[in-house]
């Protein structure tokens, strides 16, 4: 067993071949965020491989978004099947001139990993505009049940929505929490509250944001503060809606806050946002675009919740490799067809990977190894924790799968010595250092990794 | 030379078997918007083919966004090739990780037809998304040159932008023109002014809109008035963003209004627009989603406005087949890195099926074809219109390729009765049918959509 990647680094990162392609890139595309170009070709399962030659295990996965690894076969296999070159060659507008394959691609592929009570599906194409329609549907829904089913719309109504004006553009917000990302439309945006440089000079909606609990680590010496924590966050929610100077008709939550830090909430904080949502008519938006998929040890994140009654709405994207939202409730789609409508309605390609990436996860049992292999990572890291107290604090994501973090004084110097003999790893929040390996991490890429991490911190 | 196309239709429309894909797919994705379910297989060219068996000349092209026909054999080329398959299977954050292609699938396909002055591109995955991600920059701008280069960023603003309040999320607008679409996220939505069923019950930013030019037909007798309105327009625009209750960063504008019913203006209209814009320093933002990549007879439908300098940034999407836009002013690359930026940053595999479609139209010069097609067949039409003037007015689009429209009684019924023939076309507008071919329109085709629509009118 490798105790690091055979391979080793041999430049610095990134290497002359990944500079001299940056400034090539950085002419017509701004390239001030690449890390390092990639040989795709050369990279296979949980390994990433530079052009410079110098091999990485991913524990990074494009930000959250590879899921069974570079060059899968299963994937490769529905790369160059018939059906994707159609797909691509023949790209529909999708809501009026569907494929004969369509429901089949949805029914054989997303709809079987649907969440538990939600039987309708809307595709998209990223996360953030899989929140913003799901945004859209909320809001539809609340004024339906203003309106009443079947009451027509005025003309006062249509009128005053072309100019943006009340009635017809009505003020009503979604609600979501401090340190939250939802994604950078200007609606997604207006419920992201995770960093500056996220909103910055960026014109918002006027909506509110609750806190989110803030837990304290390890769990089991804190279970009391950490109860009273999300009883108050729950109060301040339930407060912030009814007093709210319009109408609340969406509540969107993480089952992990993910680009804010890995800030976790229990089953029960989750159980008292559905009774509040649905005790006072707030659509629940569950946005699983980072912890969906088989990350967290089950195939959605909210499976950790035992809700009694599911969410309105479950988003996914990144490692579905398109997007979309889940619903349940036949009421979420509006009163006419063309409300929720846009010319692709997604991409039928990209939603044939998503077949494939699912069939792989399913036959492989990858869920029940990211449980499997996430628990004994964690129980590893918790004794590299142990032995460096200064450097690995607040470890968090047990019983999550492999989605784990933990806070550090120097994060991104931390990922910079990872990088350098090998490793990549991620950052989020503050001072937290993320994992998001892909869910083909095995068991004998466990050493590699917390080898690798307590190389580089015991060298600080 | 077929009069029509020669495989008749043979069922009602949608057909038995279109219904019943129809009806298992409304089980789980609402389906109510669909016409009839397409064989791609058997589509080929200018024409699709139902599940049904009809054969329809399709001048409606997918909402406008199937650039050079169904089974492309270029583009099943690329669809087929280790390339794509790359693309597919691993998909990268490009922003982070880009493959060592990225820079040359951008060079060899987009910028070969950046418009004249601009030289980088951001890239996207919808018109939509291309759109908002132009307002940010336009935002962004705005606040560097209020803020003054090189300013850092004060403790208030990072903190209050968090909250969605000022002054780091301060109040400013992006105009745009009464009849206008530009999408459909929260953002774009607020600077679409076409429809309710686009926007009622959705919130929207109080964002300010101008008269668009309502031009009388036919344009050569109505020289004096319809230069007389277009001046009004642009006294209109300089006024509101003048007295606006916030700044007005960007001003975005269609070279021909389509969802909002093909309507048209003047190259001095536009010049006007660029002069208003640069004189009060307002980025000026050409949506080209449906008048890009050929559609007007030059690759973009803003090279008919004959300006001496160009718009700030141009979008795309719709035919190019992947989305995003271009700009010239370095000062639009935001002073940090990753404010403009997102997971996935548009699609790879999308990106270089669209550096097929621009090989096909510069091959086989289809911009050419279409300027020539669409001048034959605006002087058909006109044949038409005389023959039947109580059913073809305001005939628009001459020298506009084949992006031509005209307003009839009910436009709903005159397409129905078109399909039953076996003619796809589209409606737009409130009394609109707008024709939108693919670029591989021919001469031949001519006769075929001429005599269809002379038999439909005939027949009322």
């Amino acid at each position: 067993m490798p105790s690091f990647v055979e391979t080793p680094v041999t430049t610095e990162i990134p290497g002359p071949v990944s500079r001299a392609s940056t400034k090539r890139l950085d002419a017509i595309f701004d390239a001030r965020a690449v890390h390092f170009v990639v040989d795709y070709n050369k990279s296979n399962g949980n390994y990433i491989v530079d052009v410079d030659g110098n091999k990485y295990l991913d524990v990074y996965a494009q930000i959250a978004s590879i899921p069974v690894g570079y060059n899968n076969t299963t994937l490769i296999e529905a790369a160059k099947s018939p059906e994707m070159a159609s797909a691509l060659v023949n790209r529909p507008a999708v809501g009026n001139f569907p494929s004969d394959q369509w429901v089949d691609i949805l029914r054989d592929g997303l709809m079987k990993v649907a969440p538990k009570g939600l039987s309708y599906i809307f595709t998209a194409q990223s996360g953030s505009e899989a929140n913003e329609l799901a945004y859209k549907a909320a809001f539809m829904l609340y004024r339906r049940r203003q309106r009443g089913d079947g009451v027509e719309w005025t003309e006062e109504e249509t009128k005053s929505c072309l100019n943006n004006a009340k009635p017809g553009s009505p003020e009503m917000a979604i609600m979501s929490f401090q340190n939250s990302f939802h994604g950078r439309g200007f609606g997604s945006l207006s419920t992201t509250r995770s960093k500056a440089v996220h909103k910055l000079d960026i014109p918002s909606f006027n909506w509110p944001q609750a806190p989110f609990p803030a837990l304290k680590y390890p769990l089991a010496q804190h279970a009391e503060e950490n109860a009273a924590e999300e009883k108050r966050c729950l109060e301040e929610v339930e407060r912030i809606i009814t007093s709210w100077h319009c109408p609340v008709a969406g509540l969107i939550v993480e089952p992990i806050q993910s680009e804010g830090g890995d800030n976790h909430a229990s089953p029960s904080f989750f159980q008292g946002l559905r009774d509040i949502t649905k005790k006072l008519g707030v659509a629940l938006i569950a946005d699983e675009v980072q912890t969906g998929f088989g990350a967290t040890g089950s195939f959605w994140g909210h499976d950790h919740w035992n809700l009694t009654s599911p969410p309105d709405m479950v988003t996914f994207s990144k490692k579905a490799q398109t997007a979309g939202y889940f619903f349940g409730n036949e009421q979420l789609i509006p009163d006419k067809a063309y409300r929720q409508f846009n010319t692709w309605i997604g991409d039928p390609a990209r939603v044939i990977m998503c077949k494939a990436v699912i069939k792989e996860i399913l036959d492989k049992k990858l869920v029940e190894q990211t449980a499997r292999v996430g628990s004994l990572l964690y129980n590893q890291l918790e004794t590299l924790a142990a032995k460096h107290p200064e450097y690995i604090q607040n470890l968090r994501g047990k019983n999550q799968g492999h989605f784990i973090a933990f806070d550090t004084k120097d994060p991104a110097s931390l990922v910079r010595s990872m990088r350098a003999i090998g490793v990549n790893i991620g950052t989020c929040g503050i001072n937290t250092v993320r994992l998001r390996p892909m869910l083909i991490f095995e068991e004998t890429h466990i050493p590699i990794l917390v080898n690798a991490l307590d190389k580089v911190i015991g060298a600080l």
